[in-house]
Parts: structure tokens; C-alpha cells; sequence
């Protein structure tokens, strides 16, 4: 299912030799003619050779391409002139086996930043990755991208005559705007470039940003919405029939993919959703949901199921934004903890912490702020920090 | 030795009963009449009721006090106009067992956030706490503010004939501007109120700014600098003879004191020092320096003692600087590991990674980052993120 949901798309998987654990680490999706592609990229200043190599080329080209081709082992980023050289030269390889213009071809790298590509695996892989291209290749393709993710993430949505599919990968180096997370969907409805910015920005976007495993967001991470135009007639566009349906198929498709990516989120015991409603903006609601779910504070009391409101209030009050404490209300689940910026005196009683503990048990943890009146509202969804995120990424390289 | 090193000071220490533990809780610094004070508070919005009040104290009476009364179990932080109400309580009846109107006495608390004061403990407590106060009571005050720190932290300096001492606490919690630290530096030369907030911003706030252990600023953070001028006939103001001296005798205790508490950082096995040099302004290089410093996964990677420059360009990226990535030179330890924005392609061939994981394994490890040529230049002290600070601060409460 995955990414070949949809029609018009195939995909193949071969194993290239850049994981040393010997799993498949070279992934190709492959559309027909016609097929337009929207990408979302990270904001990080170190962009990798390959993001800035597709985003060059989904915007020369107006969002027209063809293939993709995903590498994971290597990031291809920090690797200067070199990296750029070799992620042009893979995608104009793999474009000759494909009778593709090179420029058709969107490379994507995921694995350790600085060490180049292992280029002589990668031209020797090629062949039998394109003889590998299948109608049925999506769950391979999904395979072949991860790196510590311990579990598959994938997804699927109809939409009328349409159908939507997607796959993913990211553990860690995960931070809203995009870090170390590839995320592929497809559609076979035909859409058109700007169109299909406008469902990307508007169903993708907003849900991969919200995602934190770390607060660190990655050279490499790409989204990438590609429409084959497969079924239908006629293009579908901002207004015609088809459009809501098929906005809500990505945005489901989308939303599912986000959940199992912080699901995933390295070491992560428990999800941790938080909301920030009565902001004075919408920016300043974004920059106290994000100082929460990246508090190291508040990370360890969800993965010691610790209940502790002080630490709430102490990342709601260092994120940089006016607030009155005054006017701050606070949740965990269902249980007011903070009234008006004072933690409620029966919370050290016992019975009220109790039943926040409670909440904290649940494997979703829910915390909730209402800093005032004001219309800024935002979500973020993040992660404990437990042992094993130190274990992880204490021992990554080595 | 400690606070009360310079003629002008007594102090002194006994349990209130707010620690579980049984330890001594309650401390009192006392000075000399017309000791000056200097303070420098967090900026966190929920900043607590002893630092609102104390800082009201210090700005309305001109920097003038007398008496410093620190309790460490409860923070009295968001605890709305009870906490106020505590805090006002408390400093009055210590006020009145020593004899001075109650705006003399600066408040200072550390510990739960939320919980209210023990009053009825901390009122109980202060007529034998009075009675304790000896020339000698430094150490014994140093240790009755700790909370999870595992040694103390004191330092002392002579500055010609006068003498400089100085005691802190904090393990966490702790970032730029100030998080749970409380810091307190004594001098008995005499200065006046705005050379004494000269000598404070100049030579302790940025040392403690530096300071990171997990990128969140306290609410309760507080240093103050008092001078008894039990020593020497003139106040010692800028320019004067002995200012210079005095100058680096505050500097090194408050040197001393910041690397004092980083070294006990919860769970710190290293101290990781950052600094960034050649960015376009101080403000973009203080941005990076916290970057890098608080970020979990450079933090996890000095745990495991695993050179990853990759880690670090990561977090150069994603600072909100404009950065020229083929301008970022890096090295870690005295082995330049990123050239020009590229990872040295040696790096991965294993000598070059030897020498940077050799420079890893040192106590302090040391991290230098230059952005190109711009005269802006800044410096975080943090520590790495091990099991134990997951332990910690998942337990913390429970």
C-alpha cells in the first residue's frame, strides 16, 4: 500500500551496503508522465546537498518531476562541493536508466551529516533498483528510508474516485519546521503545481511542523506531495468537486503519518500533545507550545509519569513571550492543576495530584495552557526524554 | 570561609523541616549596617514572590539591606498573593527578631514550584536561626540552600585588603539568564549602590548567563553582591584605587562558582564549553553558543563521548542566524573537524576521529565554532545529558 496506493506510481528497494546492518538502504519512487510534486523543506542554514539539489528543481521546473530517489546511511550534508557533485551525478545516473531528464529526479539522503555518499555502491545499486520498480514496491520503498525508526509508518486515505498513500521515517533530530523526517505522500488525481502547493501548506504543512522529538531540527528533511493525475479526467482544483474530499484524504493521511512519527519519536514511552489556546498571536502561542514540549524539565516528569505543574509554568514563562501570570490556567488531561498562574494548594494535599498522575499514565499526555483571551492558539506534539533517548543518540556513530 | 570570608558578615543555618531529608533548610546571611547590595534576577514571567519582592526591596531602598533569609524545599513560586503574602510574612518576623524594618531583608527560595512555604515551620525556626548567626556560619549557610546539588559550591579572592567570598546552588533548571541558582558574593569594602551593580553586571552576570544545564531559566534565580565596607575608610568606586583589584577578585569567585555549579550539573560526567566567535553580531553568537549548548543531541553525543561534528552543524543551522555555511569552521578540542562548512572527509576514515574523540574524553570538552569574520563573540558553559539527568528529574517530585 504506502506511496503505491495511489496509481501511476511504482517503487523498488535494493540493499547498497550504506547501513552496515545489511538492510535495504536505497529507495526509488518512480511516477508517470504528468505527475506534479509539491515539497516542503528544512529551514536549517546547513540544508543538505540533496534539499537543496530538489528544491532547485521543483522550482526550475515548475513542480513537474518524475522520480524519486532516497539513500539512507549517509545524509549528504556538511559535504561541501563533493556532496552536491554526487547527489548531481546519482540522480543523472539514475535518470539514464530511466530515459528521465535529469532534472526529473528529486534526490533525498538520511543518516549520518559529513560522510560523503558511497557513490560506487550507489551507481552499482542502480540497475537492479530500477529492474525492482513495482506496482506493489510502496511497503519496500517504506522500508528502505528508515534509519533508527523501529517500526514502519504508513498511511492511506480514499477520496471518492481518488486515493491518497504515504510513508515516512524520522525517530530524532526532529523539531518543528521539518527536522530528520522524510515523509512521502501520493495521490492519483491530477493537480495542478500551485494547487497542489496550496494542499501542502495547507494538510501537511502545519501538521510536520508541529512535530518535536528534540527540538533540533535537521539538515535533510523533506516533504513531498506528488500527484500522478493517474484517474479522473480533469484536474482537480481549489473549488472543484473532489477538492474537500481529497483535501481531508491528505490531511488524514498526513495527520496519521505525524502521530506514528512522534509515536516513534526515540525512546519515547508516552506522546506529549500540548495546546496553547488565548495567546496573543498565533506566533506567541507557537513559541510556548514549543518551550513546553522541548522542556528537558517537562519531558522527564512525562516519562517519570510525574505530574509537576511548576515545570509547566516555568517553560510557559521563559518562551520569550508577554505573558500575565495572572491569567494562566493550566491542564493535564482533564485536571486543572494551575488556576490563574497559582498552582491549586490542594495539588500537595494528594487528591489532585493523584488524579494528574493519573493522566500522566495515559500513553498520549495531554497538557493544556490558556494563557489569556487572545485569538493565538497552537499545538505541538512531542515525546518523553528517557533513558533510551540518551542510550540512542549516546551511542549512534559509535 | 565562604560568604561570610570578608569581615562584615555572619550567617547561619539549622533545619526548618521543609526538606524531607532532614538536612538544614533554612539560611540567613546577615550584614553589617550600611551594606550596600547589588541583584540580579530572572526573567522568567513567573518569576517567584521572594524575587519580585526582593527585587522591589533593592529598587525602592536604593540597593541598601541587610539581611538575606533563604529557605530551599519550596519555591514559593505560582503561588499568587498567598506566596506574596508568605513572603512578606516571613521577612517581617526576621526583621523584627534582628531589629531592622523589614525592607532590609531580601527573600530567596528554591525548590518545588507551586508548593506554599511551610510557615508555621519557618516562623518556628527563625529565633534559633537569629541565635545561630556566627562570623563563621558561611559554610554552614552554603549548604542549607542546596537542594539536588551533590557537593558545595564556595570560592574566595583577595583583592588587597579586601577580601571577596562568595557561595551558589543550583544543579538545575539552570540556563542563560539565571535558572535555579542562587548565587551570593560578599565584600567588605565599601561601594556605593551603582558601583556595585557596575562590578555585578560587569564581572558575575555574565558568567551566569552562560551557564546552561538544560536550557531552562528558573523562577527563582537571584544572585546578590553585597558589600558590608567593614575594611578600609573610602568606598572603593570605579577608578579608585583598588578597583581593579576588586574587580578580579568578583570575577574569579564568580568564575569559580559558575564552573563550581556547571561541574554539578544533574547528571553531568562533562562539562561542555562552547564558544562561537567571528558571528555578525554578540547577540547572533550568544544564539548559537545556546544552540549548541542546550542541544539534546550534542549533549547526549558528549555523554557517549562520540565526536559528531554533524550534530554540531546541526544546531549552527537551526539557530535563527544567518549563517554562510561554507564560511563554519569547527573544532572539537584542538582537532579542526569541519572546514569550510565540510566534515573533514579524513574524519571518516578513523585517524581524525580518534584525535576528536580523544579531545572528547577530557572533563571539560570544548567546543569552538567560527562563523566567518564578524566581531561577535559569546561563550555557554554546559554539561553533557546522561541517564542521571533523566533519573533526576524523572523522580524529582515523587
Amino acid at each position: 500500500m504506502s506511496v503505491t496506493y495511489p496509481k501511476g506510481f511504482r517503487a523498488a528497494a535494493v540493499t547498497a551496503g550504506f547501513k552496515p546492518s545489511g538492510n535495504p538502504d536505497l529507495g526509488l519512487l518512480v511516477a508517470d508522465p504528468g505527475t506534479t510534486v509539491a515539497g516542503l523543506f528544512t529551514t536549517n542554514a546547513f540544508a543538505a546537498a540533496p534539499v537543496l539539489l530538489s528544491r532547485t528543481r521543483l522550482t526550475e521546473g515548475g513542480g513537474a518531476a518524475r522520480a524519486v530517489l532516497v539513500n539512507s546511511g549517509q545524509a549528504n550534508a556538511a559535504t561541501g562541493a563533493r556532496g552536491t557533485a554526487d547527489a548531481l551525478a546519482a540522480t543523472a545516473a539514475l535518470a539514464s536508466h530511466l530515459g528521465l531528464a535529469p532534472e526529473e529526479v528529486l534526490p533525498c539522503s538520511t543518516g549520518v551529516i559529513g560522510e560523503p555518499l558511497h557513490m560506487e555502491s550507489l551507481i552499482a545499486a542502480l540497475p537492479g533498483l530500477v529492474a525492482a520498480l513495482d506496482e506493489d514496491g510502496g511497503e519496500g520503498f517504506g522500508r528502505a528510508i528508515m534509519t533508527t525508526d523501529t517500526v514502519e509508518k504508513r498511511a492511506t486515505a480514499d477520496a471518492g474516485p481518488y486515493r491518497v498513500g504515504g510513508c515516512a521515517k524520522g525517530v530524532g533530530m526532529i523539531s518543528p519546521h521539518l527536522a530528520t523526517m522524510l515523509v512521502f505522500v501520493t495521490t492519483d488525481a491530477a493537480i495542478a503545481s500551485a494547487d497542489l502547493h496550496e494542499l501542502a501548506s495547507m494538510h501537511l504543512k502545519p501538521r510536520f511542523n508541529a512535530l518535536t522529538v528534540d527540538g533540533c531540527p535537521s539538515t535533510n528533511d523533506t516533504v513531498l506531495l506528488l500527484a500522478s493525475g493517474a484517474v479522473g479526467e480533469e484536474p482537480v482544483h481549489v473549488g472543484s468537486a473532489g477538492w474537500n474530499e481529497l483535501s481531508r484524504a491528505v490531511s488524514e493521511v498526513g495527520e496519521s503519518l505525524a502521530r506514528q512519527l512522534i509515536a516513534d519519536g526515540e525512546g519515547a514511552t508516552h506522546v506529549l500533545l500540548v495546546d496553547v489556546a488565548g495567546a496573543a498571536t498565533e506566533q506567541d502561542a507557537r513559541a510556548v507550545v514549543n518551550e513546553i514540549a522541548d522542556s528537558p524539565l517537562v519531558k522527564t516528569a512525562v516519562y517519570g509519569e510525574d505530574p509537576n505543574p511548576g515545570r509547566i509554568l516555568q517553560a510557559v514563562g521563559s518562551a520569550g513571550v508577554a505573558v500575565d501570570p495572572g491569567r494562566v490556567d493550566v491542564w493535564i488531561g482533564d485536571v486543572r492543576v494551575v488556576t490563574a498562574g497559582v498552582i491549586e494548594p490542594s495539588y500537595f494535599d494528594g487528591d489532585l495530584r493523584e488524579a494528574a498522575r493519573t493522566a500522566m499514565k495515559e500513553p498520549e499526555v495531554h497538557v493544556r495552557v490558556r494563557l489569556g483571551d487572545g485569538p493565538g492558539a497552537g499545538r505541538a506534539l512531542g515525546c518523553d526524554l528517557s533513558y533510551e533517548y540518551v542510550r540512542i543518540n549516546g551511542e549512534y556513530t559509535t
